[in-house]
């Protein structure tokens, strides 16, 4: 049995949507707070087939940067951390949370300075992205920084603590194999870094 | 003032790490369960530094899946869904979550027939990725769909209403650009698909 594919619907744009009608928000009701890490949320909603949901959850947490420091040998800035959430070692690009007030190129500049001791001459924002299409959490914005240069020390405390290294292309493959690059911000970025779908978002995009 | 680039650690896996020490677990209290979609819990830890850190929260969620259903011609199956976390259509690839008992391959296909009405006759694993470095919360299984059939019409609930579209490469360049493709884990599935970096784990992986 072979049926016909889906109609072909043009993918213009979220307005686009042609037979869909959007949920409803009756109620946010925020019902834990581990402040200032995160909250948690549960909404009351209306459905189009008009059923009711009491407890849709959702997560709310601040937003975070993560920075693709490159080097002209196409060579990345990865550290290694240890991960209470996995229990291990592993290697991660350098991220931290937007504070308040900045906005998150200030925080990408700041973290880097912070966690490696580089300045970057030129930075392109590369997107950014919500973490969880269920529960929402945050938004994760990306950037490339080149134009790398060492201008300080790290400035680390105790739950900062990690190793530097530059790891060119086929490294960072296999590394990803090898599950030592584990996180799935990390993947997206390196994956943008080395594709060929985001040229106009990031690689080409005006320098900030 | 240019100084030294930091040292070169070898890369060579978690197990690498030389001069770092992993932290210590002293208890693990589970603060809040919003079953069955996801809780959080309290670690208390002791760092290298000795220092004790009594609130280290982390969230627990069931793992999903997401898949990247594709055609001969490269074009790529997209689902547009109301997003209440986003209170917005997006597009967004198929997904779902692991249900007990199953492996994320067996999530992957009942997701795909079910969300869909297609069937692969061919998959190919693209990894496994930690949600977030911090946090936790799951992980992330990639599949690849290759060989699509469609068998059935979609089995959808109300809370699951979405409409279906084929999208190629270009496509999906503009719509990440625009923002109508705007999730974590759907820009590192699809930055794989159109990457060089994960020939290994991807496409030239084993089919399942």
């Amino acid at each position: 049995m072979n049926r016909p594919g889906p109609r072909m619907i043009p993918a213009s744009g979220p307005a686009g949507a042609s037979s869909l009608a959007p949920w409803e928000t009756l109620e946010v009701h925020q019902v834990a707070c581990f402040a200032p890490w995160f909250s948690v949320l549960r909404d009351r909603i209306r459905l189009p087939s008009g059923r009711e949901v009491p407890d849709y959850y959702r997560i709310e947490a601040p937003d975070y940067v993560l920075i693709c420091p490159r080097r002209p040998d196409g060579s990345i800035l990865l550290e290694r951390h240890y991960k209470q959430c996995l229990r291990k070692f592993i290697l991660t690009l350098p991220a931290g949370g937007v504070e308040g007030g900045e906005s998150p190129l200030q925080t990408a500049r700041r973290e880097l300075l912070e966690e490696t001791g580089f300045q970057a001459s030129r930075w392109n924002a590369g997107g950014s992205f919500t973490v969880d299409g269920t529960r929402g959490i945050c938004r994760a914005h990306f950037f490339f920084a080149d134009g790398l240069e060492r201008v300080a020390e790290p400035q680390r405390h105790d739950m900062e603590e990690c190793e530097l290294v530059f790891c060119g292309r086929d490294e960072i493959a296999r590394l990803i194999a090898d599950g030592a690059i584990c996180l799935l911000p990390d993947i997206a970025l390196l994956g943008m870094a080395f594709s060929t779908l985001f040229d106009s978002t990031a690689e080409e995009g005006e320098a900030l």
